[in-house]
This record gives structure tokens, C-alpha cells and sequence, in this order.
């Protein structure tokens, strides 16, 4: 099935994915979980016996927003409060699985387009509620808890009424997306018109055009199509200071580039209501294949070549030996023994022309760096499984698991140094309690000078598994940090990375984001807490 | 000669280039100008005979600037005055020629490190002196011209003392440069170790490091080496308060890119003192050639196809009819007749490999686009008298020309539109006063969803040519406009698209950069009057 065929549905608030298909836990992970000495937790509470705090609002806020958007698209109902609770990071899961929905919005409002967004802003500046906006609702790093101090309320603000393709140039080689589309839906109707747009995150299920803009998204063919960041051409974000419009040319020499300021900014400068990407011809030609490396340094020497001398892949991605011994690459067969050393995907997309030239050159290198051809086996069941993945981890809390990921990047020269003081990192402060763990790594993400670590953490669960993955992350960004590396390559800041972020940047960075705010979001109502500590502004 | 091989040489004030190789006019393109009916001005005052201002620095903000660098590192000498006395813009020139050095700053400081230039901020934000970051001085945006107003003097900072190649990562492929290192010697230290930069502006002869990242340089050879400010992945910018420092992994999923507000700031926030930058292998192969189209029309749609589709060479451009007719692609035949049709240069740079595959895919998609083959000739012309170009503009204005460019960008489906308004915009206001004029355009970079257009204007000097060209320059800016455009591809805004540069990113925008400024910058000296209007910050 290619992207563009799959359903479009609604997430469960802390079950991954189609709920029509569930994960379904292989044995062979689950004996791998019992053999680290898992207990079952009590069972995940369902939904509607979540508690939620009484809605906050006053009366003349709700007024406000009903005149803003219409009396049908302002909800108070316990399930679309719950629905629009937190994300998808472990901890906001296993809080919701407990029952606690002490992070739910007091309402939920759906605009239906641009202007009925500035209504909102403008209502929530006067009444002083803060607006988390929240689309797909896979954050990881709690980027949809709003902080609620000195606040009348907080409302999520779902733009998935906002949900078209506006228009398509096809000369240029752009169309015009609203925010509250769903990648999933965005890939069907650009496929109706012969176009993809060629990004396909874990989250692409559920994630939707404006959470990829406002969490510079960056998905698994990037080396082929870019991050998304680097797919926009134009945006507006209304903010509650009015609109702002950015980009008249693919580049420009006209000051600093701005786009690249709202891109990344959480929701905490204002709401994305438009974006221009590139699109690019659907691919005929598709072809993914394995490859068997010795070992990581091997593996990593090579997409290094691959991406500084080329050609470069559409994918291309590495397991270390830890991910490739449990076989993590393929879900279906997840926790049996892999290929042994470590394996490598890559996916070549274009016509028959392009993928041929791609394939020919890139299989050159990677036998000069001594690959081991797989075939095309292992790499169709990457692509069939790619988003499966995340299923497991549900599977896995069930039993006494504790799951988690984590990413950051660097550049060539210290990948090593960093990805062996994240592991130790992180398995030293997961055994200061006796669990054992496993630490997985991958590359997926490369660039000519850098690229992405992208770890996965499976462990038994402490009583308090908050508490425990609280401070082995904790000891993980410690690491990062002290290896100059960025805090987060794709899954942004949010609040959980917030302070280790303002390390990264520095004073005058955070002074620079304050004064944005302040400048776009004088009331301090936007996703507050999310990228710059609360309280700074206004 | 390769590019790391040119001399480096002090630039004159207003006589473009090396002085060792002055221009020589063709005889064709005198002819051309004295069939315009061009009249000869008055003769260039020698700049030991400019008028400059008295220096009106206090003593006590000398003495601070001394302590700062040391006294033998600050300079109030006319030579050194006059040196550091406004850019290349034709206005420029032309006031300086007439002996005009009001724009001349007070003193020049030449600080020897990063904490001496932080030392000199912080003496001019307590002694209320404006602060112009000059370094080539090759601005043709009126980006080196401080607004006096509220300060107590002026200072150029040249920062031709930081002038290292720090180091090399090999592995990486980057390197780390100063600011003040001129692109020729940076090609040169680079290529003793292997490697080259890439970046080729034409004003590579005299630019430096630190104008090329604060000014969103981009070379002649963008298609294959990318934009300056694509090519840096760390920065450290000195502000008055204090250091910002940017990048931690190629791309990075926190925050906004704040490299990119850096990057085109243009001495408004601060002074760069680093940059890392990618590099590449010295290309060992290298070949150029020409075609020729039949139309623009034709032309561009080859170059998009190019980009769009691949393979893009490392040099793309193309000549209008216009710009094709009078030869300007080679400076040495400037005026004699061109080949006919369009013009258009190819290049390719890297292994025999790399070239061979570039070129001949390139060359299958330019045939089948209708071009016509004119072999390597033209395209070794081209890149032997590529930096020659700007030499003859001296010539000209000698003999009673009035010779400018001006350039913007756009989207692929708004080029030829854009192109006629701008064409029709200049010619309209040039002969409202009875002035023949010519209008020749290119384009020299090209981008997925666009490319930029790069205007070449000929005709005879009014007896007011500063503001003749001022008028014509303000009906291209407001066709730019129009047309939905940016004011500036790779020429920056200064203080000649300043009001331009505020309609195109708003007011919302505007105030972005204002409350940046006003964060890093609280008194207002850098720069002033650059990229924002002064008198907006402190």
C-alpha cells in the first residue's frame, strides 16, 4: 500500500495509530521484556472514566469564542476534552493510562478558517486564556500541556476544519496546504493530481500539514525530498497581533529569513492557518533494499560518502548492532535476531531513469565500503512496516515495559563521541535501580556535514516509571549538551526540553524568542510554557 | 587562473577591482553609449581630494576604543577615512567621484580578535557611537552609510585582522573562518589543505567571510555549492550585549533556525566574528560550455527542467535576448554582437565522474529543450572574465553612462511576468526624461520552485544621475512589488531597500526585527538605519 491509500482516522489519546489495526506485540519482544523481569501494571483506565478538572472558563471568554467561531464549533464534552489531552511521549501517555486528565483544555475550538483563527487569538488575548494549538496530537516532548498559571483558562485550538489543498502550481512546483490537513489526506490529494510531497514521518498517520511546519518535522526520505522545513516556500501565522505572511521567493538576500523563525516555533508565536510546499512528480519507480554492515563505524563511514560524494539515496537509514540484533527495523518481527552486524536501508524514488542512476552509483559505493547485499527483502519490509513501530510501545506498557525514544544530531566528527555517551548515559541511570535495559540506535536522518541519532529505550518499569525515565532522560540531555550537540533533531522542544534548549542557545537566544513573543504575543497566551519558560512575557 | 590563485589587493573607493588590472572599455560598448548620446561629467575627484566631515568622536569615546584594540589600531587619517566611505552602488560612486565624503565615518577600528570586537561594542554603546561593520566594502545596497542622528560620531569596525583559517574538519567537511577573511585568500588557505568553498560571487576579489554570511551572499556556482548562507552551520555574532552562538548539528528539531535571523542581518544585530562553514574537495574536474536557445522562454524553461528534474549543473545561467545581443556574458566583447537568441553557460565541477554523469545527463535534457551546442569557447570566456564585469562600469560612467543592477527572485510561474514589469518599469521612468536605455537581464541561480532575475541597466547620465537612477530604481522596487517578489536575492537591503524590504515582510515583520534589535542591540548602534528605519530601538 503506498502512503497516499491509507486511512484516515482518529487516534485513541494514548493507543497509537489505526485503531483498526492495533500492534500487535511479537513473542519474541515479549519474551524479551519478561527474560529483563517485567511485572504488569494495573490495567490502562479507559477514557471516558479519565479525571478532568472542571472546565475554568469564564462565561464572557466562551462567549467570546462562540462569537468568534460559532456556538456548534466551541466543545466542553468530556471526549473532545480528552481527546486533546497531552501527546504521545511516554510519560503523557502512562498519565492518561492512569486516568489522570488533569491536562485537559477546558474547551476545545475549531475555526474554519484564517480569520476566524485571528477571532480566537484576539478573544483569548482579552479574556487572557492561553490557546495550545493542537492538530495531530503526536507531540512527544509535551509540546499540547499549556502552563495555566495567571490564565483564565486554556483551550485547544484543533484547526482541522482548515483542511485543503488550496491550490497547486505545477509550473512552480508548489501547492498550497492548509494546516489541520492530515499528511495521510495531503498525500491523496496531491496523488489525485500526480504529485507527492514526499514526507512521511513515524507520525504520519495521524500528524497533520501545520504540526510538521510549527515542529520543523523531518521525515524518513528526507535525504530525498528534505526535512519539512526545507519544503516551505511561504506561510502566514496568525498570531494575536494579526498575520503575518513570509516568503516571496525560494530565497532571498532581503534580511534575515523569518520563515525559518515561525518554522519550529511550537505554536508559542501565534497559529500556522497556511503553508506553500514544494511537491514533487509521484515516483513510478520505487525501489528499497538491506544491506549487511560489520559494524556501526562501517555503516555510519558509509551514508557519510554516500551524502558528502554522492548520490544519495531517497532513504537511507542504519540500525546499530543493539537495534539490528532485536530487529527493530522490521515490527512484525521485532525482538527475534536480525541480520546480524549492522543493517542498513536504503530507497531510491523517481522515475525508472532517476532510480536507476541512483541505484547504480550508491550500490557502488557501498560495496567500495564493504556492504553485504540483503536484497530487496529486508528493505520492502522496512517500507510495509515503517509505521508500525510506535504500536509496540502500547503493547509494551501493558506488560511492564518502559519505552521510549529519543533523538538528537551532530556533526560526522562526533558521532561516535555522542552516541556512545547517550547509551552510557542512559543505561547508567536506568541500572542505578537494578533495570536492566536495552539501548537501540539508528541514523536516519543525513546531511554533508551531520546527522541524526535516533535511540530507542526499552526497560522494565519502575512502580514510579515517570519518575525513572524523568531522570534517565535527564541524564541523556545532560549528555548531549556536554557533547555540543543539539537537544532534539526532529521531535522539537516543547516543555519536556525546554530548559536543556535554553542552555543550547544560550541567554541571547532565549532573550530573542522573548522578544519575539512579546512582540507577536504581547499577552503571552500562546502555547504558553512551550519553548520559553511562562511567565517571561507580559 | 583558478580562483584561489587571484592576488589580493586593496580595493580603491569608487574604481572597482584589482588596480593592477584596470578595466578597459570595449570599443563596441563605448560605441553603443556614444549612440546613446551620452555626454562626459566632469572628471573623478582624486579621493585624496574628497571633502570629508571633521571627526566629531568624543575624547572620551576615543579613549574607550583605544583602550578597546590599542592605539595603533585606531585610525582617523583621511586615507583611512575615505577608504572605509560607502559602498559600490552607483550612487555611491558617484557621489565620492564628485569628491563627496560625507559619508565617511569618524575613526576606523581594526579590533584583532572576538572579545576585542565585543570590547569596541561595549565602548560604543556606553559612548553612544554608531557602529558600521565594513569589510570588503562592496555593498551596492547602501548597506555601509550609518544614520548619524542621535549618536555622537561613526566608526567603520574592520575586521580585516581576523583573517584565519581557524581549522578543518575533514571529517566533517567543514571549516572554521574569520571574518574578515577575504574569499580569495579563504580559497587560497583552503586549497593548500585540498579544498575548496565554492563561493563566487562577483565580488569575490574583494569580499570577505563576514560580508558573504551577513549579507546572504550567493556565488555563481549556487546551483552546484548552494548559497553562503547555506553553506554555514555554526556562527558567533559579537552584540552589544554580549555573544550569541549558534548551531549545534546540521539541522536541528529545536526551535526556530536562529541562524537564519543572523544570516542577512547585515551588521544590524552585531558583528560575525565566526563562521563554520561545509567544504568541499577542489574540483579536478572542471568544464564549461555554452548554448544557445532560441528564446527566454525556452531558455528558462531548460534551466527549471534542470533543476527540477536534474541533473543541475554546478553553474547554470542564462542571458536574455537583451543581455545576449551585447555580449555582457563575456566582459572582454561587452557591446559586439553576441550569438543570437539566449545565452546560456554551463558548468560543471568535481571528479571525472561526477562531471561526466553531470554533463551528460545535462546535456540530453538541453538538447531535448532545443538548445544548440556552442561548444566550451563560450563557457571558458564566461568563467575567465566572470569578475571583469563590474570593471567596466567605471569606464562607463567616465564617458557619461549611468550603469546599475538591481535584482530579485521569485517563483517559477511569476518569472516572465516579473521580467516585463521590471523591464517595462525602468525603461518607462529612464525615458520619461528622453534617455535611450538598455535592459539586459539574466538569470544566475535557480532553486526548485524559482529563480532569481539579475538586471543590468545602461543609458546616459541626466545631470542629476543620482537621482534619475533613483527614480528609475524606485519604479523597479515598486513593480518587484507588484509582482508579489523579493526586493533582494543575494544584494541585501541596506538602506536603499529598506522601505521596500518593510511592504514585503510587513508589519509584523518588521516589528520582529525591531524588538531583535532592541534585544541585542538596546542602544541602537549597530548599523543604524540598516535593514530597519533608526530611531525605532532605544
Amino acid at each position: 500500500m503506498t502512503e497516499s491509500a491509507l486511512p484516515v482516522f482518529d487516534m485513541h489519546p494514548y493507543l497509537w495509530g489505526n485503531p483498526q489495526t492495533p500492534g500487535e506485540l511479537p513473542a519474541a519482544a515479549g519474551e524479551l521484556l519478561s527474560a529483563l523481569g517485567a511485572v504488569a501494571p494495573p490495567a490502562a483506565v479507559d477514557i471516558a472514566d479519565a479525571v478532568l478538572p472542571a472546565s475554568t472558563l469564564p462565561a464572557a471568554a466562551l462567549d467570546a469564542l462562540v462569537a468568534a467561531v460559532g456556538a456548534d464549533h466551541v466543545r466542553f464534552d468530556h471526549d473532545a476534552r480528552v481527546r486533546h489531552t497531552g501527546g504521545f511521549s511516554t510519560p503523557d501517555l502512562i498519565k492518561l493510562r492512569t486516568g489522570d486528565g488533569s491536562a485537559a483544555p477546558d474547551a476545545v475550538v475549531f475555526p474554519a478558517d484564517h480569520d476566524e483563527v485571528l477571532a480566537v487569538l484576539a478573544a483569548c488575548s482579552v479574556h487572557h486564556v492561553a490557546v495550545v494549538p493542537f492538530s495531530g496530537g503526536t507531540s512527544v516532548v509535551g509540546g499540547l500541556t499549556a502552563a495555566r498559571g495567571g490564565f483564565t483558562g486554556v483551550i485547544a485550538l484543533d484547526p482541522r476544519r482548515l483542511d485543503r489543498l488550496v491550490s497547486l502550481d505545477e509550473v512552480s512546483r508548489t501547492a498550497v496546504l492548509q494546516p489541520g490537513l492530515r499528511g495521510v489526506r495531503a498525500e491523496a490529494l496531491l496523488d489525485e493530481r500526480g504529485y507527492t510531497l514526499g514526507h512521511f514521518p513515524q507520525s504520519y498517520e495521524a500528524a497533520t500539514i501545520g504540526g510538521y511546519a510549527a515542529a520543523r518535522s523531518a521525515g524518513q526520505s528526507s535525504a530525498g525530498y528534505g526535512r519539512f522545513d526545507e519544503m516551505v516556500e511561504t506561510l502566514t501565522l496568525a498570531t494575536p497581533r494579526g498575520t503575518l505572511t513570509l516568503g516571496t521567493a525560494p530565497k532571498s538576500g532581503a534580511g534575515p529569513d523569518l520563515r525559518q523563525l515561525v518554522l519550529g516555533s511550537e505554536g508559542a508565536f501565534g497559529v500556522i492557518t497556511s503553508v506553500t510546499v514544494r511537491v514533487h512528480p509521484k515516483p513510478v519507480s520505487r525501489i528499497f533494499e538491506g544491506w549487511r554492515f560489520e559494524d556501526f563505524a562501517a555503516g555510519s563511514a558509509a551514508m557519510r560518502a554516500l551524502v558528502q560524494d554522492g548520490p544519495l539515496p531517497t532513504v537511507v537509514r542504519l540500525s546499530d548492532e543493539a537495534e539490528t540484533s532485536v530487529n527493530l527495523a522490521d515490527p512484525t518481527a521485532a525482538g527475534s535476531a536480525g541480520t546480524g552486524g549492522c543493517l542498513m536501508i536504503t530507497g531510491y524514488e523517481g522515475t525508472p531513469a532517476q532510480t536507476a542512476v541512483l541505484r547504480a552509483g550508491a550500490t557502488e559505493l557501498l560495496l567500495a565500503h564493504g556492504a553485504e547485499s540483503l536484497g530487496e527483502g529486508p528493505g520492502e519490509k522496512w517500507r510495509t512496516g515503517r509505521y508500525r513501530g510506535p504500536y509496540l510501545r502500547d503493547q509494551l506498557l501493558d506488560v511492564g515495559g518502559l519505552v521510549e525514544t529519543l533523538e538528537t544530531a551532530t556533526y560526522w566528527s562526533n558521532i561516535e563521541r555522542l552516541k556512545a555517551a547517550v547509551t552510557e548515559a542512559l543505561q547508567a541511570s536506568l541500572g542505578a535501580n537494578g533495570n536492566q535495559s536495552l539501548v537501540l540506535c539508528h541514523i536516519s536522518h543525513v546531511y554533508a556535514a551531520g546527522a541524526s541519532l535516533y535511540f530507542t529505550v526499552l526497560t522494565t518499569a519502575d512502580p514510579d516509571p515517570v519518575a525513572q525515565w524523568g531522570a534517565a532522560k535527564a541524564a541523556a540531555n545532560a549528555a548531549i549538551r556536554s557533547c555540543g550537540a543539539t537537544i532534539s533533531h526532529h521531535h522539537g522542544v516543547g516543555t519536556d526540553h525546554r530548559d536543556t534548549y535554553a542552555e543550547e542557545i544560550g541567554p541571547l537566544g532565549v532573550g530573542i524568542l522573548r522578544a519575539v513573543k512579546a512582540e507577536l504575543d504581547p499577552e503571552g497566551i500562546m502555547n504558553p510554557g512551550v519553548l520559553v519558560a511562562p511567565g517571561l512575557v507580559a
